[in-house]
């Protein structure tokens, strides 16, 4: 018997899947455990498998099997026998495929080298603080992602053509109209907070040692579900989950002996990360319905964790008299209410990655309102630095003193992911969103959460977001599931009530 | 400019190897860190890269390169521009290809999956002691290896196809004169130890830490030339080294918290490969220049360190100090000729890796033969566990009271690996004829290793052995180096010496 082009084009996807989780055990291997000097040979073994897997989602077999089940121009589906979930699964193989071809190897290939060479360049530059030493390589990054949207083509805003990479479907329009709602309550927010008397949070930077801050992260990624059967956690200095496949999900935090709450947060967050990858149904492995909706919805299960969860009051009087036993003499005599406190600190700091919950989001309105007037052309590279510093004393009303804390900070655009940025707003916005839908049916989660149960909340994430993959694009997931379009409102709503009781404001 | 066939070669060549980098990271990653439900995904992994790597060195581009620069039927160097040591990365790279191209892919994917369920098989059958349930996937492997010996090729005897996989160049018929000779002064030398009494060592089966073990193996290592930059350590089920690149050189060991010993000579072990790999010229990866020159060399380098150095006298007068310090509740009240004593028992044992220098190579004798008997035809499978228990009675006077610890012990059978046993005794010869080499030009061996001086060692092994890579065969090397073909008698005269001391023999 013949296969099916279904079937064809699934195990063609497969194979390219599996060229994508060996590149992610190559990176995975080079953020935990490779030896230094073993870089230059890494580079060339990522190189390789990148090639091949770009190769292997183009070639002549795939468009043919892909072209027999859905018109690539229209996409009308041209096999009447796929079921829905089928159906979906072909239509996000067209975005996959579009985007893949549109892309000349030659433009690729340029990509992948000016990027590497700026990625480089931003290193030594964030080290030395010589933003002049990075300008050309951004110029040129630049420069290209223009190129990349003429390529890929939009219908309204070049910066749709990037978002749409990173976030299937949405626009900068949409973006725009929900960063400009946002804006307000949450810079009135801060001032407000910024009245008020900032919590002592000393009893934070005592030394904890390597060892047992790792065992502190391990118990809670376990009482998330994480099994060592199909997870890890290791130390890296950028924290990350390694996705290779459901039955391989690796973690990875960051240790500081004087500050504990950054690796709670992080294996928190990448836990959330975890839980969404290692839930994707496994029979579907190798197809978009075993993959991510989308980055923003991706975001919104690790933010789901760290935030709404790992800083909120119900997870720590579970968690608070366990980490005091960890280090009683940091903590003893430390009360729940003041531990609260101190972890939920709003203040306006120079890092992203450093910032609470109601700051965040104004790092990256900085972020998104540059990269799209970038692409515009508004805006040169050379204006960067004193524009980053005018939007930080605009938004959060400091100013950094170095362009290593400022302009410099991020790896992003060193890569050539423009258009990333706002994809961690949206994880927030979403997160609060299906959060408020969550709590409604779990009218008693605070209750379980104090008493250590977690696995409940993987459950409903499981139900309604992580065993569809990406069988519905990220705006038809969230109506799926809230019954709205996303919204910055769950996401306000939720952090003034927070807020206004943690800080008693009016 | 055009290219010319070596570059072009090279080139291909290069890419094959860093699928070959990308597999050892795959089964380094198996065997250390890896979620153990993560096995089956894994394995469609290696597959794909096995199945890429063989494509890559039978592809056209390689054919017509290949053939360029050697003519493939008469091996007559074709590109008289070619300088000694191309001419001879040629000539190792004709070997490979024609192996490769012989086996066709139909016969190369049912050896893969016949060898992969007897090894699954092996694994039940060894744990329930049940060889009539591995009996069919043995069969199944023996035929395919016999088939093997056909479709290769052979001059005089099937087995000498299998062994050339191995070990260049070496034939059955050498193999037998070698073990033939080997037999007699072995089983000798044994009978006169068995008259003795045996030394006590029971203060090495006292529980040591995991951490403090590994952390004496790595001190060892350091000492041996490693650094963190450019090597690891870590643990496995079975010890090995993975030589991902000279500048990734991984070797793992086994830690038993009753046995230092395994631990100590495992990282001695491994660490000889390791040097090996690691010394290997870089300039040269991705040819036959930049790899191991067999496996027989490659095992005389490990089992230099591990017992011509590892279980010597000097090398234990620096660090038995050391581990006394290490262990002072264990060790404080032992002599260090005790513990020279205790670590060179000689004894007969069931298990080929437990075994001493003088018995080991009747292990690999019995399997040599046994081998040999089944490619011949002159035994069947079923023959093999009465056989087995003759040959031990034979050689070792002892008789496996199961299976397990008989016939079933090794994997190799089940991997199709027929033809690997030899190695490790060429390994010992090699040692032992090199080092007659390497103590004429150090007199004063003895005392710069009792001063815990090491890499001198390796340089030497550099100079004459690693740098080469595989510019000489072995039988070649072995004749440059030492000035005579490889002999039994300079293994047979340094055990002789050894023990003959060690147990006060006539």
């Amino acid at each position: 018997m013949t296969k099916n082009p279904y079937q064809t084009l699934t195990e063609l996807s497969t194979k390219a899947s599996l060229f994508s989780g060996i590149s992610m055990l190559l990176e995975w291997d080079q953020e935990t455990y490779m030896p230094k000097r073993a870089i230059e040979n890494r580079s060339s073994q990522v190189e390789l498998i990148a090639s091949l897997q770009h190769k292997e989602r183009t070639s002549k077999a795939y468009t043919d099997a892909l072209s027999a089940l859905i018109d690539l121009e229209t996409a009308t589906i041209l096999d009447p026998n796929l079921s829905k979930e089928q159906q979906a699964a072909v239509r996000e193989w067209r975005r996959d495929y579009i985007q893949a071809v549109k892309l000349p190897t030659s433009f690729v290939e340029e990509f992948a080298n000016a990027s590497s060479a700026a990625t480089h360049a931003w290193i030594d530059a964030k080290e030395s603080n010589d933003f002049k030493s990075f300008q050309p390589h951004l110029e040129k990054v630049v420069e290209l992602c223009r190129k990349k949207t003429e390529i890929l083509g939009y219908d309204n805003h070049p910066y749709d053509a990037l978002i749409d990479c990173f976030e299937p479907t949405m626009t900068t329009k949409e973006l725009t109209t929900l960063f400009e709602r946002l804006k307000v309550p949450l810079t009135v927010l801060l001032k407000k907070i910024q009245t008020k008397k900032e919590p002592n949070d000393a009893f934070l930077h005592k030394t904890c040692p390597r060892e047992t801050q790792l065992a502190f992260g391990k118990s809670i990624l376990k009482n998330m579900g994480f099994e060592n059967s199909f997870s890890r956690l290791d130390e890296s200095v950028h924290p990350m989950c390694i996705p290779i496949h459901p039955d391989d999900t690796r973690m990875t935090t960051r240790v500081y002996p004087d500050q504990m709450l950054v690796n709670l947060l992080s294996c928190i967050h990448e836990g959330g990360h975890g839980l969404y990858h290692s839930n994707l149904p496994k029979e579907h492995f190798g197809t978009p319905l075993g993959e991510a909706a989308s980055l923003g919805i991706d975001e919104s299960q690790s933010r789901t964790w760290e935030t709404t969860i790992g800083r909120s009051l119900p997870f720590w009087q579970h968690y608070f008299p366990l980490l005091q036993k960890t280090y009683p003499e940091h903590l003893s005599s430390v009360r729940l209410e003041d531990f609260y406190k101190a972890i939920n600190i709003v203040k306006p700091t120079m890092i992203r990655t450093d910032s609470d919950e109601v700051t965040y989001n104004l790092h990256i309105m900085i972020r998104f309102e540059m990269e799209k007037a970038l692409i515009e052309g508004a805006v040169a590279v050379s204006d960067i630095p004193d524009l980053w510093n005018e939007k930080m004393r605009s938004y959060l009303g400091i100013v950094p003193k170095a362009h290593s804390e400022g302009c410099l900070q991020d790896i992003h655009w060193s890569l050539g992911a423009i258009g990333y940025f706002p994809t961690y707003t949206l994880g927030n916005l979403y997160a609060a969103q299906f959060f408020e839908v969550f709590a409604k049916e779990h009218p008693d989660w605070k209750e379980r959460v104090a008493h250590g149960e977690l696995t409940f909340i993987a459950d409903w994430q499981k139900e309604k977001i992580h065993r569809f993959g990406r069988q519905y694009l990220p705006e038809d997931l969230c109506e799926k599931i809230t019954g709205s379009r996303l919204s910055e409102k769950p996401f306000v709503q939720y952090l003034e009530n927070k807020y206004n009781t943690l800080y008693h404001l009016s």
